[in-house]
């Protein structure tokens, strides 16, 4: 509170925006805008146009959309590719504030594109070492005790260890993560239902999408924290986001929480499927591939200022996000002059666990160029990794689970780029 | 964990859906689907069509939006009005899960339409009281430090006395209330900015709609909470709350977060504009107009089951909301016998203050006729009242500030409706 006290430091009213200010009383006087930004659009104190007419009408948009101002705010969908059908769409982190992720920009990774699922015909098929095999309809399953959880889900590419080196914006770089409140029920609450037979081991799930995407689960997780999900940030799941039914599995890599959920197969062994063994699994410097890495490890970013922005000398507030599979964030640490020292930033309150955390640290930039970068501490004790040090263990072979920091370079003229680039 | 391993359980496997579980073993010998929902369009274990072809693309909508079979899910739009440049919408929380809003079906209150405002060209004039006059962009509002926090809005008239009598949903009742992760600076911020003068007692807030919507705010309240909003659940605000800049005001009645903000006025007296003199004020049975009534009292709603749904006998999970602009909510009781006895229902964690709180209790209905009802507790110990209590107080002259327990009545036949029709 006393901080931000006027009455208890009237003499700092200049402290964040001193050519705002000054240039401020020249609007006053008729004169023009603060420099940044639209000067020659300044308005002056008159009325402005919009409120000279009536506005749009309440239910105009029963479905309520952005401003027509805001149409550049969209997925980040990379361009050129030989098909959309298995391909993946990026949040585009450097635009948005606080902690969630809106449905309409949460990132996206389809391996048989998006199937359009009536929900009255959709079912849910619950066998395999069960004492009574179930089929669940929609109705059935919103009838079982419910939770709600915010978590952030990731793709265990985000990024790739090429695109750390290309990648030009935040979004570019770790846009394949996004965070939501996610309304279901427990797997365990579903599993019990159908009763688990004594060697029950792993569940091995399959969606309804035209790849079948399937990916075995352990049972320690599905008795743990798993959820079966049907709505996200209140409203139903989106078809992008496995409408009407998905898997959740907090703090696990996003492929293995299946979307477009139909079958649920208790098993002694893994499925071995194409998403566990070809694919998603990390290829080691000795040629062998480490398999079932299922945790995302502990990864921050600055999203402001970040990769094509461009600031002025003075004061910025630097933020960002980190988040870790672990469970929660226990600090981030933010280095203003490429590495030699780093501050810890603070947390916006309440952190929680396996969910995007926002940080931010006050910093005036001095106008000479430098590189600015964080890492995330989670409550394990383990540090995010340089680039180098990842690199060191992990070689170059791999292509997922890549959770380096990310190093924003800040050139004289202000613009922001990759550090690695 | 342990109350729901299946391990250590099994034989409660058909504790919730005997019905749903039965029938499933029927669905495997090629049988009908469970005897509840679409029985006639039973799925059979086979492959369902929408796994047979690709789906749609990745980035097929850069900005998603919810499955067709959703259509219906949209903000409650009064029938029949002579207009609807001042009117409302309200949010259907009767089908929302969790705590969260999505910005699409976030109630609406307007007093003179929705401005189409280009954020490039919108001012906030800060001035008055002040030691140094500000004009503002919309850039040098985004670079003041910032905050993020989890907070409801509401419609002071929600509902309406006559409107707890007529509404058949939850957002006929209350669905003038919504919820959402807030992003902007601390007004005491920016005031400290300008600096203000000893005398400044109230500040008065201007919109930028046709309705000049101006609202004034308690100089203590302006240096607590309260914050200049620019982004709602991570994007920026809609048009409808307020695009580009808004006040919020955690707590207080939803009118005085005045949106499209354009000026700040620092004074020693509040404005007395019409919507805090001839509306927004509460008329007591005596005849007097009851001024400044800001804090929204402890109010909770059972938003499933609710008006106009249909249950049938056997295990539900009754849940609603619960909130006050007290602070957090301490507890919720339910009731399932007509008000005879109440239970404490279990609170979704973890509780924020002047935040939605989801609320959530099993039962078993034996199908007979009764009545359901939720009261909330608040931190400060502010029960809930009853309508009779509210009014035997407050008279039937009152239009605002109506927090009285809302009742649901079952029908033999599973029909739920408004308790007070």
């Amino acid at each position: 509170m006393s901080r931000d006290d006027p009455k208890k430091n009237p003499s700092a009213r200049r402290r964040f925006l001193a050519q705002g200010a000054a240039a401020a009383a020249g609007i006053l006087a008729g004169g023009s805008a603060p420099g940044r930004g639209q000067a020659d659009e300044a308005a002056p104190p008159g009325i402005p146009d919009w409120t000279k007419t009536p506005g749009a009408d309440v239910g105009s948009q029963t479905y309520g959309q952005p401003s027509r101002f805001e149409s550049g705010l969209i997925r980040n969908v990379p361009k050129g590719l030989k098909q959309y059908i298995s391909a993946s769409s990026r949040t585009p982190l450097q635009d948005l504030d606080g902690i969630l992720t809106p449905n309409g920009l949460f990132y996206e990774r389809h391996h048989g594109g998006i199937p359009d699922i009536d929900p009255a015909r959709h079912r849910l098929l619950v066998h395999g070492l069960v004492e009574m095999p179930l089929v669940l309809t929609l109705d059935d399953i919103r009838r079982f005790p419910s939770e709600s959880r915010i978590h952030f889900l990731e793709c265990s590419g985000n990024p790739s260890y090429d695109v750390i080196k290309k990648g030009r914006t935040a979004s570019d770089l770790v846009g394949l993560v996004s965070c939501a409140e996610w309304t279901g029920v427990r797997l365990a609450t579903v599993l019990r239902e159908a009763g688990l037979k004594p060697d029950a081991r792993w569940v091995v799930a399959e969606g309804a999408d035209a790849a079948a995407m399937t990916r075995s689960i352990p049972i320690e997780k599905c008795l743990d924290d798993a959820l079966l999900v049907y709505s996200q940030n209140g409203e139903r799941l989106r078809p992008q986001q496995g409408y009407p039914l998905r898997v959740l599995l907090p703090g696990f890599e996003g492929n293995m929480s299946v979307k477009w959920l139909r079958r649920l197969n208790v098993t002694t062994e893994p499925a071995f499927s194409r998403e566990e063994t070809a694919k998603y699994t990390d290829l080691m410097p000795d040629g062998t591939a480490r398999q079932f890495t299922f945790v995302m490890e502990a990864k921050s970013i600055i999203t402001r200022p970040s990769g094509t922005q461009r600031i002025v000398p003075g004061f910025h507030e630097i933020t960002g996000l980190a988040w870790t599979g672990r469970g929660k964030i226990r600090g981030v640490q933010v280095s203003v002059d490429s590495g030699k020292t780093w501050q810890d930033a603070s947390l916006q309150e309440p952190v929680l666990t396996r969910a995007l955390t926002r940080f931010r640290l006050p910093w005036k930039w001095d106008g000479q160029p430098t590189t600015i970068a964080s890492r995330a501490i989670d409550e394990t004790g383990y540090v995010q990794p340089s680039f180098e040090d990842l690199t060191a263990v992990r070689g170059l072979n791999s292509f997922y689970h890549n959770n380096a920091v990310v190093p924003w370079h800040i050139a004289e003229s202000g613009e922001v780029a990759n550090g690695y680039a």
